[in-house]
């Protein structure tokens, strides 16, 4: 069904009446439009509004709607949103956030907002958001989802139906109520309860008998760790446990989630050589994006000057023969793509955890292996080519450097990962600049030293 | 907790030591090591365990375990074990599995063993992994699980919880039981029911009041657009039906989420010029290793030679004044990094749909006015670095090359994902070779256009 392609799933037309209708001030009629859209179409409409409009949007929205969406508004977001809006409204909407929620907000506002917003809370509520935010960023702590209730070993099934009947909880997150977890008289986890095997139980059995063991994580845990354990182990929740063992939260799918996504956006960016936005492309500054790019395109260009000493110190085997030149962008980028072959593969096996830096040697040995092999083959067709079109000792420069370079540039682009990941940085991130930087500096070297020895210059 | 990296979530010790137990034929102890394991551990540790004695130690799990870890494996992963697993054995496990799981494995395994796989199910069994292996690959049918049961709108919530407790499913199965489907009397899907809202309600409330709309995929569907949604729009299952819009099963979250892990490995390999191996990376041949790469490794190395035509047309340039070549990698490569970064953030806001092929000029118009800014930044710096090593019109001809280069490699940077999203290809795996091979091409005639110019050659 077209509509599934989250391109098309917010449909122009929706989008341009909604804002046509703002701009008319119709908004009695944009509030009925956005009453009858889906809430997560809403969302990403929202993400793609022009900033002076959005909050005029986001003010139309119904309350409990309002708050959904709003939990799901990438914080920087949430804190532009903060400024135009109305005081009360805000504080109203704020009160709402789940913990955690307004944890990261607070975060992100201005400190006079965050002492307006606190202001706003209950005391139980603020000292529940204070907590949090002395939890390091990044932690579990930060993200985890405060616990609504918790059962004990000893109680009936029916017992605990009646509990999950009766606890209050905000209407959009009733559906998250298909794990519980059982803690002891002092609080210490002792295992979940799924919905689904509370209701199949019979009426008199006891939890202790339902419920299934469960790994904790400390608050002070990395939230990105946690997360894929969530998500790796398909756990439907992972209780968080504070120094004392005591159960303080727990880490949803839904929270696992957007942790995940985060993570990939940045790391994806970042592999790009770009840094994350912290908000939708659209409503960026062009200056922010520049921001967010120049930095590595420094630290690129300014390793890519080896590559113009390298060829400086090499300057009289050009002069003697310019042929040379016209195969140096085809040897770096050749040795480029087998190493960021190579890095991708690897980093990829890392995530998915098949290889780990235990494993350095086999896997190196086995991208040398397969670099060679690349090179062979790149290494004979670079041989027949430049041999056909200039002359049989260019032909066995260019393979023989193939060769050399690709064996090279595989066991480089192995390396990476495992070294990044034992120093326990993103390969995605950490591989690419050296890899291109190394290679082509090394792929160089290799290169003329080769042409000096088979040419005679 | 530090066993929650998935790199030590298979600690060596407990690999070795069951590999160790299983080369010395202790199959009682290797048996009890694994009964003593998290399921999720067991099918990492499988991952990395040698093809060799793999089937050994899979043969020792307990029978339930079994079905689940064989449940998660790569479909090739599983080919291979079945070849490895006595007849009875096998066909013992096939007929325990989720039948679109066992239609992904026959779709894996050879001919004949797929007919003996068949005969081993009983006839309704036999006729649904059937029907599944007819829907079009990548289609959500072959994804999707077959509905265990569906409620009626005018079932009370009593009824309905006795259903659920009733159903029959495979005790691995239990937990997803979270949401279940309403049909009319001609199977048409008119919602879903969350669990948690079924045990809220009153005994005699009506399904009807507690069930919430939904929208529905058709069998035929791109399974990865329809995982996107569940995940995006935070759906906990969404309802399949075949053309006479009859529910056929449902896309679980689990479902969803192993379809995106395994279009995201494909994707960030495609993108790093890699094939998906689908298999474990230490179990993968270093052969398959160079099939997976040396095609994509012709074709950029092909879109390469480009450049050296570009370089020989300009021969009498470079051979009049060498020192020009000593820049060639340092521009390629800022063009390539440039037009990368713009890529990634494209293809990223694409991925998160705050983009969509409608945007395109204002996407353009930002990524050539960031190319600018990025190309004004680095082009000083250029003139000022060369003039310092070199002379000023080296350093003149530089800077311009890089603010033309950066301007250019921003904005072809920012089109091919829009290319690729409009025809419907992967962004991330269309966009890398076509910048790489435009940019360095276009960007070393404009370096000698300008060089010629200023220069004067």
């Amino acid at each position: 069904m077209s509509d599934l392609k989250p391109q098309e799933a917010s449909p122009a037309d929706f989008e341009e009446e909604l804002w046509d209708l703002l701009r008319a001030k119709e908004y009695a009629v944009a509030a009925e439009l956005l009453r009858n859209t889906r809430t997560a179409v809403v969302e990403r409409v929202l993400d793609r509004t022009p900033p002076s409009l959005m909050p005029l949007a986001f003010r139309l929205l119904d309350k409990d709607v309002a708050v959904e969406v709003f939990s799901n508004m990438e914080p920087m977001l949430q804190s532009d949103l903060i400024d135009g809006l109305a005081d009360e409204h805000t504080q109203d909407l704020f009160s709402q956030l789940e913990s955690s929620t307004q944890a990261r907000l607070l975060d992100e506002v201005p400190a006079e907002v965050a002492q307006r917003l606190l202001a706003s809370l209950g005391e139980h509520e603020r000292n529940v958001a204070a907590r949090i935010l002395g939890y390091p960023d990044d932690s579990v702590g930060r993200r985890m989802t405060v616990v609504a209730q918790e059962l004990t070993r000893d109680m009936t099934a029916a017992t605990a139906l009646n509990i999950i009947r009766d606890v209050a909880v905000a209407d959009y997150e009733v559906n998250n109520l298909t794990v519980l977890p059982v803690g002891s008289t002092t609080h210490k986890v002792l295992g979940l309860v799924h919905l689904p095997r509370l209701v199949r139980a019979e009426p008199d059995d006891l939890v202790a008998d339902i419920m299934e063991p469960t790994q904790t994580v400390s608050i002070h845990d990395d939230a990105e760790d946690a997360a894929r354990t969530v998500v790796y182990d398909r756990i439907e929740a992972l209780p968080v446990v504070d120094e004392a063992e005591r159960l303080i939260g727990m880490l949803t799918v839904a929270g696992a989630q957007q942790i995940l996504e985060e993570a990939e956006s940045e790391s994806s960016l970042r592999s790009g050589g770009a840094e994350p936005l912290g908000q939708p492309y659209l409503s960026t500054s062009v200056l922010h994006l520049v921001k967010s790019r120049i930095t590595w395109l420094l630290v690129l260009a300014v390793g890519a000057t080896l590559t113009v000493q390298v060829l400086d110190y090499f300057e009289d085997t050009l002069a003697a023969m310019v042929v040379l030149t016209l195969f140096v962008p085809l040897l770096t980028g050749t040795g480029g793509n087998t190493g960021n072959q190579a890095a991708t593969t690897v980093t990829r096996a890392i995530a998915l955890s098949q290889v780990t830096t235990r494993d350095y040697i086999r896997v190196i040995r086995r991208e040398a292996l397969v670099g060679v092999t690349l090179g062979l083959l790149l290494g004979t067709l670079g041989l027949v080519g430049a041999t056909l079109f200039f002359e049989f000792h260019i032909g066995l420069v260019i393979g023989t450097t193939l060769l050399v370079i690709c064996t090279l540039a595989a066991t480089v682009g192995s390396i990476m990962p495992l070294i990044a990941s034992k120093i326990g940085v993103d390969p995605a991130v950490f591989s690419n600049p050296f890899i291109s930087t190394v290679v082509d500096a090394l792929g160089l070297v290799v290169y003329f030293l080769i042409a000096k020895t088979i040419l005679g210059i």
